[in-house]
């Protein structure tokens, strides 16, 4: 949205990372006029992991199993265990290691396809301030001055390289460097021919890293400490004897620990745990740590396997630390996310995603509001809902990292040492954690479980609970798991998931049950004329901006569990397919749980628990996450539900 | 290849469409010389067929099965059955429709990745000489005058169209239309500005269409004949009450014949018949074929269902056809693929699959000819193997258009008109043409089945006669079924399909059986060392040529029936993972047929019928097909192919 004057716009994103580029996804696609300035002036670490020996099929890595090794008793490395990796039956996807690269490029590439929004690189902020009477009006309330960053010559680029300068080097973006950012401010405010342009914005969106300097403006805090454990990395094409080298693998040696992670073509990641004193228990400097003293420490973890190599990708080292920020916005105009607002070790392979989560939570809320759809209060449910994940994300990794870290117990009275059953037992924790699928937010007004807290009911009166026993394996608070239904008109096998594109709207998801039994079918007609009723919230709740590429905040979409050649899609009432006079009817809203032709039966009744008789209805919010579920007859409900997030008379832009 | 000499060049390919392009994808991926020439100026077709309301999710539409309309007793139309369109367990993939201009811009993409081979719109051929003194020599046999054409105004654009000229109208381009080939050559001999050039080819490729001026060069004549069956075509976005609308459907009424074709997005294809003569009996004239009167038969066709639209991407009509060329070459250095040497009706859906296998089974023979690799006998297989498949798609097509467009039966004693069973049988059998995966090559130098005939056995000899019997699901001169195998290094699922790119390597693949059975390992080791001696087809025939993509001409891969934990890649002996001082060893050419984590298990032995303890070796050509079965022990027979083949001593370019 760079056309129009872009001295005011809607949404300002600090930071074009993972998590900025993620919320720049929902502003292009719902249209918001949006700004997002990065001050790197290149992406980072974006040289693909290419090798010319080997075809492009093997550029995805899958990740199936873990193994463990551990040392035998005469302290030598044996596998002590393989487990998968991915709980089966979790997800309909698999594992696999995504250069951060690779994730960035789609993102851009989803961006460009929206809008003609473009990342400003070399752009940093200098001042934020927010004007708090402003907060609640419909005006900017937030204030902030941009200053273009001197473009770095060539011999001024960072290079702590001390033993190959054909390596890139990761160290000067690592936590054993110091904070840069105001040096970088400063010099570019002395140096000629950098300009300052003041903007305006209504919401500004710190995704600026570790270092972040938008957490630094709102006073947030990052509270935790760091440990003193210091991990190094390596991205090499190993060449060696170790025969699980392209497996995820945990070694816990009488030498150290390592981590492998098998990566794009030939490549794998070693994590490396480093002493942290040398031999005269004197702290190790961060200069010494080389890819040379890097590998000698992954031969004597791996010993008596060897490992060398002859290619390697990129380098670093970090100390390992988790902290979380003490509050994740400023009046709720002001939002942190992603590593500006919460740190960890990287070893559990989450920094990436939970970041791109967190702005994938708030980017369909700050659209919404800035649309004049939804009242400012839903804004509240991004602190709510994410502290909580970064919380839960720091507690994990803080034990799993000193399990990791920790030395092997070398009996059972060992105390001291970290025994490998209980490190296996949080290994795979940790797989579930990390498939980002067991996230569960409490109760809101978005998520209709009974509320612990009484801060949790927003509407003063007796809070709307769902009727979570109508579908015991749809949880109120977690994404909608996923199984295999069939479209109604022509047969093809759709996993529920695929039908629920993030384009903002709400999924009224109506499970009508066995439409060839008579009452059955009555009570589908009723919570027809009641959906189409204008005091429904399909009708109250409308878009009435003609800029809006949502026809309706809603899409109903009906599940039934009759046979599906029995049933003629002209029977069900119009509004569940609907009719319209340029193309005919909706072939794409009804769906059946019945046997496909090639891939089984999905069995989605079954697996949520749903009575195939009776059915229910299932809402769920725009980023999948469950909001509700009740009977056919609970539109009350429904209207109840809305009214707490939906302006009814949606302003005019 | 564009750049360099283009006046001298190994492969000239005259048309690009669907044929034409998938050729030179092999020539760009194999690096030959090529240029390839298109009269037109613009693809066909190439509107891609969106509408607004409609989500890209749905921009690929499954075909997974047929419905079949029949009359009643009233003549009324009812759904008379309904079967799967793709046979349960023939492919890893379902039947889908694709836009043309889809699979041209995905071969174009392709080509575009591996070289810089651009198609010259606006150019035909006017002369074609061949020196059949240099056809077996070295030299460039062919010479062809090129001429670039005038491009058209847009006030001489062809415009049959009567009825709404904002519809694309095909008719022009249909056989109800006169070949206007020549007349166009003489208006650009006579324009100002055109110029011919002169240009040599060692290999020359008619891929242009139905009225192929190629085919006129070298005396090839098309044998069979029109029918007097008219149909039209329209690509509408339907409003219908008709419930089978989204299904692939034959509909035989009282009133004529139709098929609906589901395609991109709302849209469906409709092949609707048309009387062949009018109501005085006078033949129809191609201009009193309009989109409303095609709308009309079908409205008649599908009562008491109604049908309208108010979008039509595009129309046409034509008279079905069934011929095939006389000859496939001329002295196997012109050739003829695609429409130029066979046409047929479009209704099986076989026209741009059935061209483009033509040519994906020439491309690697002539390209392997063209790099010296392979002796110019390889080429004599081209006309043998496609002319069998013409035949057969000729022979299936003028029975099925017959039923088609034939009366339906009126009762069992009707034995004029078509029955319903009868009906579903062809189509059925259809269904297995259709996948192409029913190809069956006859004997020859690189089919190594029981020889039929005499001619079919080339070195004189004894013919070299494949083992069938030990993988008797893997049938000699047919496509080698796919079923899932796992890396041994990772665990990770593969189709085995999906590990023989076309990148021009034949493969050996080693069904190495139980490694854990100390007489199979030393089975395996003797193999190995076979493979390994100078005097293995491996040692003997090796590219020369160093821009070669290709390393080796084979490339063996082997799977082994072993628990995949209990089996340790480097016991392997080394020719089956070989090692690289670069990059280390290779852990992507040894697989298992075992449990899977989240796919089940493949079964991949039981399927093909191999023996689990024992195995077999199964050879197979750069396109997949199968060459040779024999046993571990049978090296000798494996050199013998080979000899067949390739060229010991392989010319530099």
């Amino acid at each position: 949205m760079s056309s129009g004057d872009l001295a005011n716009v809607d949404v300002l994103i600090i930071g074009a990372g993972p998590s900025g580029l993620m919320l720049a996804t929902w502003m292009a696609r719902l249209g918001i006029k949006t700004r997002i300035v990065d001050k790197r002036f290149d992406r980072i670490n974006s040289k693909p992991m290419v090798c010319k020996a080997e075809p492009s099929k093997f550029s995805i890595p899958w990740v199936l199993a873990k193994t463990f090794g551990n040392p035998d008793e005469q302290r030598k490395l044996y596998r002590s265990d393989m487990i998968v990796d991915t709980v089966p039956g979790l997800s309909r996807f698999q594992q696999a290691t995504l250069h951060q690269a690779r994730v960035e490029e789609y993102l851009l590439s989803y961006i460009e396809k929206y809008s003609d929004l473009k990342v400003e690189y070399g752009v940093m902020p200098e001042s934020l301030d927010i004007d708090t009477d402003k907060v609640e009006s419909d005006g900017y309330p937030v204030s902030v001055t941009l200053r273009s960053l001197p473009r770095p010559g060539p011999e001024s680029q960072v290079s702590l390289d001390v033993e190959d300068s054909k390596i890139p080097n990761g160290l000067h973006r690592s936590n054993l460097t110091a904070d840069t950012t105001d040096a970088l401010l400063q010099d570019a405010q002395a140096a000629d021919g950098t300009c300052a342009t003041k903007i305006k914005a209504k919401y500004v969106v710190g995704c600026d890293g570790a270092h972040s300097w938008t957490r630094r403006q709102i006073g947030c805090v990052m509270e935790g400490d760091h440990s003193d454990f210091i991990w190094g990395v390596l991205d090499i094409i190993p060449i060696t004897d170790f025969p699980d080298i392209r497996y995820r693998c945990a070694i816990h040696s009488a030498s150290g620990s390592m981590m492998i992670i098998p990566r794009e073509n030939k490549y794998v990641r070693l994590y490396i745990q480093v002493t942290e004193v040398d031999e005269k228990g004197k702290p190790v400097d961060r200069f010494d740590i080389t890819p040379s003293n890097l590998l000698d420490a992954a031969n004597r973890i791996l010993s008596p396997y060897k490992i060398t190599y002859n290619h390697c990708h990129w380098w670093t080292a970090y100390r390992i630390g988790q902290r979380v920020g003490s509050k994740f916005s400023a009046h709720d105009c002001v939002f942190l996310a992603g590593d500006a607002v919460h740190t960890h070790s990287p070893k559990a392979g989450q920094g990436m995603n939970i970041s791109m989560h967190d702005t994938y939570n708030l980017g369909w809320k700050v659209a919404s509001v800035v649309k004049g759809w939804a009242n400012r209060s839903l804004l509240k449910t991004y602190s709510t809902e994410r502290q909580q994940v970064a919380r839960e994300l720091i507690e994990f990794d803080r034990k799993f990292s000193h399990l990791f870290s920790g030395r092997p117990a070398e009996h059972i009275m060992d105390k001291e040492g970290v025994d490998l059953k209980t490190f296996k037992q949080v290994f795979e924790k940790g797989n579930l954690f990390s498939s980002g699928c067991v996230v569960d937010y409490a109760s809101s007004l978005i998520v209709t479980k009974p509320a612990v807290t009484k801060t949790a009911v927003e509407d003063g009166g007796t809070p709307l609970v769902g009727k979570q026993a109508l579908a015991p394996n749809i949880p109120i608070g977690m994404r909608i798991p996923s199984h295999k239904i069939l479209n109604q008109s022509d047969g093809r096998p759709w996993h529920l998931q695929e039908l629920l594109p993030s384009n903002g709207q709400w999924r009224v998801i109506v499970f009508a049950g066995d439409l060839l039994d008579h009452a059955q079918s009555l009570r589908l007609s009723n919570l027809g004329m009641e959906l189409r009723s204008p005091n429904s919230f399909l009708n109250r709740f409308r878009p009435k901006d003609n800029e809006s590429s949502l026809s309706s905040f809603f899409e109903v979409l009906t599940i039934h569990s009759s046979p599906r050649q029995k049933v003629d899609l002209l029977s069900l009432p119009e509004i569940f397919h609907p009719y319209s006079s340029e193309y005919g009817w909706d072939y794409n809203k009804v769906y059946v749980d019945d046997m496909s032709y090639h891939e089984g039966h999905g069995q989605a009744y079954q697996n949520y628990g749903i009575d195939l008789q009776k059915g229910c209805v299932v809402i769920v919010r725009p980023d999948q996450y469950v909001s509700w579920i009740g009977e056919l007859e609970d539109v009350a409900d429904m209207n109840r539900l809305f009214e707490g997030i939906f302006v009814s008379s949606p302003k005019l832009p």
